[in-house]
């Protein structure tokens, strides 16, 4: 049985957060060359999640489509949302390719449904199928349709865990790496915090403090917060890092050291 | 219970077949001003499939991918084709988002999975509820993985039918429109055949040429083909007709008298 590692690469990492729908190219392309040169030695299997940052979360927040259907506009807003998650990762998708990755999209719209927020059904075969086959799936940020409240904002982190829960029984190791522009998860005085357990959260919960920029997401208790989740039902371990150090990816995928934070059970 | 219209805008359409990635995108701003137009005063629910035409048929053709895993150059041209017809999609969505058509893209590659070409399983639910909310959901024409070939094309049309096939029992009635760059189907001479049927199709099969462009899903036998078989297992009615004329589109959803064919069972 083999490995594989969910990368999920944070939307203020491959966005500019000052600048709507403005995409850091140059950094994309440098991590789609690391990770190029991971896929050449690493025995497992890849799936890559990012978030919609500055493109997706500016028409979400201006119309609040975390809240679901509230008024009229909500309606108007949602398509809107959808296709700014499209464009971010149809840049992605384009800069990848370019490289030679050999990545394929899911839209989260399509394959995934929920109830009260929790996903109800979900069609995970052709993942399955495509990371047998050598391809990349690569997964993001979105807006998916909700049984009860019309819809909801599905972060990249919920379907990175969907898709960890939904592989568990096919791997024999199963990791998660989120690349954000810190060194991991800080502590009240910026400092990094090595490692995060259900036992230590409580300790240090109040001084993560939440991402400052436009996130309906929820910032990096969100992060965590998922990370222990899967931490505790499953035993799979994440790792939070600096994704704009060079080499940073390639090392949390050797078990190397790393400048960030571990989230284990 | 309400109807459904299930409108498919074929790739030699809204493509330039002479032009490789190539849109047609004035003639897409004016089918979604008829489209916008037939919203307003249609009682019924309407999802929008369209062909990849000139952008994916162009590297499916030169990978071989409707034959699946073939040789190496197969999976290096997977995620090409993947991406070419993701990009007329896109194209396609922004269109009519400007136009104020509140559309969602739905990927085929994401929310069905085949078995040796014949679909296996599928996730209908987000598109039910899109299209409850008042959405106009958007499939394309596109590639998706299958369980014995790796992986197959899967027409525009071929998830129009499994659509209105999933979708059936949810409805008073479901009709499909084919809208082409022809007056409907011609006989060995050139002239519009009104009506084809299960019983008469013997009679037209040898003079029905299919399309001399590129395309890899068989051109216009495809399409009678596949109206044929979702008349005779569930007496859904297909109008082929000539998207563009002005003003087409509104009379074959209106019931009135059009320049095309009828495929019936």
């Amino acid at each position: 049985m083999l490995e594989l590692t969910l990368i999920k690469l944070g939307g203020s990492l491959i966005t500019d957060k000052a600048k709507p729908f403005t995409a850091r190219k140059a950094l994309m392309g440098r991590i789609a060359d690391e990770l190029k040169s991971i896929k050449r030695i690493y025995k497992g299997q890849i799936i890559i999640g990012h978030g919609s940052g500055s493109f997706a979360h500016t028409p979400a927040a201006k119309y609040q489509t975390q809240k679901g259907i509230i008024n009229s506009n909500s309606l108007k807003g949602f398509p809107l949302v959808a296709d700014a998650a499209r464009l971010i990762n149809e840049i992605t998708i384009d800069i990848f390719l370019k490289k030679g990755l050999p990545v394929l999209s899911f839209s989260p719209l399509s394959f995934i449904y929920t109830k009260k927020e929790k996903s109800a059904s979900f069609l995970v075969d052709p993942i399955k199928k495509a990371l047998s086959l050598g391809f990349v799936p690569v997964i993001y940020g979105d807006v998916i349709m909700d049984e009860n409240m019309g819809f909801c904002i599905y972060s990249g982190e919920k379907t990175i865990n969907l898709l960890a829960k939904a592989l568990k029984k096919d791997y024999k190791k199963i990791s998660i790496i989120y690349c954000g522009e810190t060194n991991g998860v800080y502590d009240g005085f910026g400092k990094t915090i090595a490692k995060i357990t259900p036992k230590n959260y409580k300790d240090y919960k109040s001084s993560i403090k939440g991402a400052k920029e436009t996130d309906v997401t929820g910032g990096m208790v969100h992060k965590v917060e998922e990370s222990l989740l899967i931490a505790k039902s499953l035993g799979i371990q994440t790792l939070i890092i600096n994704g704009k150090i060079k080499g940073e990816i390639k090392r949390a995928m050797l078990g190397k050291k790393i400048k960030g934070t571990r989230i284990t059970n």
